[in-house]
């Protein structure tokens, strides 16, 4: 197989955008009366800064105080990069490189008491706790240090700051997603186009990858290639399988594009030359249920709708065809600068869509040991209702594999 | 660029071995007096279990406690992959999977408060607390919930018992870190001998990733690709820089092969076709203490030696030419299941090399806005010494890149 690069490179996200989000993070920061935003590295580092530091064992921190400048602490050897990020680029973020035979919590630890004009941990005598947030990948290695380096404060999540800022995507940010979306739009079509039968799940599961960089992805994160029986398990790996005539696969793909995700999964029946091996009816009656629960949940979507509704629609619809309890999971997550993040379209989240929010609409039907389907698409809610990112039709793709 | 996949499949680590380290890390729990270590999605996880599970915000936790069964919390619609996993396929663990609108967090409360005969939290007059261990990377949005549920509870790091075990590879992973090691030799080869000048470091780096891929890896985790100035930046990202004839190019690429981390550096020199652009004098001196740096570094270890000690040898030798600021990092980190573990090869660690651990050595000499130039290598300590597992040669690659 020959994968050529074809896709335009991702547009990244510009600096007034920085800008705008430390601003609303430090004003939030402020407004809950948090001594500090600690950010470590990851999504929340991305989103403030635009730095993509790797994740390493040494700390790198993001240090939002109530009052007083952004720091970003990094290891000494990591400066140039983080020199270079968008936010450091446009000055927004003082930058404090720590040595590498230094204790970098304990600079963090200095810079949170300084936003608070404490010199020295406050014993009990000294008054409130102060109270901190940090962001909620944040290692336990780290977070055990920050709680013993600052006894004084209490730990809450980042998300409780950043979450509602996260939650909403930009113009640039949905043009990534969109993006995203037909490459991995793309990658789909191929792999239906191309050869199935005789190939391992692996073996397709590789082509995936490659396709998926190949298409611009900076990441292919997942590729799950689920065939036959293992099409009932909803985040089967693809493994050994040999993919045969008459048998179902289920393609869940996604990676990153510009730092922001795509997700789509199809479901294919592979036929090889023999008419025998068409789908059964059960299967297609099976699809049809799907394809509407899928299509109806999508319609859902509108500013006000709470998250749980989306689920409940696909889920009534599944009910009806008597097959509620084969479908095991929830409807969908959002999407971002994470592969799942806020909202979670789930029973028991009431909170109410809102315009700028991007998720995944995609249930999900498992007869375990028999077969399974899944349909997924990335959804924005807009102020018309549903702006379904992905392209790639939605009925069962019914091919040769040959 | 066609790319064929061709390396053998990484051979998985026997069922045997999980229930080894099981054994080993129960006893260790008992002998620090823990409650239990609990154990998240990652690198600890996959070493006692083998089990790869997706990074979710839906909780996965081993319990490891002092006394009673191991039981693996999983997401119910994880469970066929919970299930197929190594350990739990032995018998060697129990599985208890939580519904999507569970608490999980409350099901390892439990857990861990069964393992101590406590049926309830411990106020302060029921005694001592109890110690419960977490894995390093458990992220702060479970830790922070697990102190919620267990008030009585003192965390402490998961590598205090983990660490003494993973740190020694057996000779199943060995043979896994040696695969992962010529895979990445063989694309060393390959982009050393292809066309470079014209082309971005971005598109040279993807050229890495997909033939990492292509060489059997399941993941490329990096790929820098550090050309003319951008080499003095040790962990340069890839960029839109076009690569030119007469500059260096640092190379640092890895990823991971049955589960076990590749990680090389090799740097080239890229001439074109006219003489003029072959590499600086000044450049050559440099190198070639940077060459005898790393294999003197390389020829001190065994058994008994400290591993500050290794960081030390490639140090003294590069500052006696003058270079001691331009060497900024540590000579080298612990590889294996995770890409940096331990042992760290730095000044201040005077912990003893042993037999079985593996790890990088890598100096590098940085000259900020100029140029600069690195070489790694993993090796294995051995009874004899170094064992090293990368094969490319270490000399300056210089190249047409035509």
């Amino acid at each position: 197989m020959t994968v050529n690069a074809v896709a335009a490179p991702p547009r990244p996200i510009p600096a007034a955008r920085y800008r705008e989000r430390l601003s609303a993070a430090r004003d939030l920061v402020a407004e809950r009366g948090l001594a500090a935003l600690l950010v470590g590295v990851g999504a929340d580092l991305r989103y403030l800064t635009g730095y993509e530091a790797m994740p390493l064992e040494r700390l790198t921190m993001l240090v939002v105080p109530a009052d007083g400048p952004v720091t970003l602490v990094v290891p000494r050897l990591e400066l140039t990069p983080a020199r270079a990020c968008p936010a450091a680029g446009a000055g927004l973020v003082e930058l404090l490189a720590w040595e590498e035979t230094d204790d970098p919590v304990v600079h963090v630890g200095r810079l949170v008491r300084a936003s608070t004009g404490r010199a020295a941990p406050a014993g009990a005598a000294a008054g409130e706790p102060i109270r901190v947030a940090v962001s909620d990948r944040l290692w336990a290695s780290f977070l055990l240090r920050l709680q013993e380096v600052l006894p004084e404060a209490r730990f809450g999540l980042g998300s409780a700051v950043l979450g509602q800022l996260r939650i909403v995507k930009d113009a640039d940010e949905i043009a990534l997603l969109r993006a995203a979306a037909h490459a991995a739009d793309r990658v789909v079509a191929a792999i239906a186009g191309g050869r199935l039968i005789g190939r391992s799940e692996a073996e397709v599961s590789r082509e995936v990858r490659e396709r998926l960089l190949a298409e611009g992805h900076e990441r292919a994160e997942f590729a799950i290639v689920a065939s036959g029986p293992n099409s009932a398990s909803p985040h089967h790996e693809a493994s050994a399988r040999v993919i045969e005539a008459g048998e179902p696969i289920v393609l869940d793909i996604g990676g990153t594009f510009g730092g922001y995700g795509s997700d789509i999964t199809r479901t294919l029946w592979v036929t090889g030359a023999d008419p025998v091996h068409r789908p059964y009816h059960e299967y297609l009656a099976l699809f049809a249920v799907l394809r509407a629960a899928q299509a109806e949940a999508t319609h859902a979507v509108r500013p006000g709708v709470p998250a749980e509704r989306i689920d409940a629609v696909a889920r009534e619809i599944i009910a009806a065809a008597g097959h509620g309890l084969h479908f095991i999971h929830r409807t969908g997550h959002g999407i971002g600068l994470e592969a799942h993040e806020e909202p979670y379209l789930v029973a028991g989240n009431g909170e109410p869509l809102r315009e700028g929010m991007a998720f995944s609409v995609e249930p999900g039907i498992y007869l375990e040991g028999r077969f399974g389907a899944r349909i997924e698409d990335i959804v924005v809610c807009t102020a018309d209702g549903p702006d379904v990112l992905n392209q790639a039709p939605r009925d069962l793709f019914v091919v040769t594999g040959e």
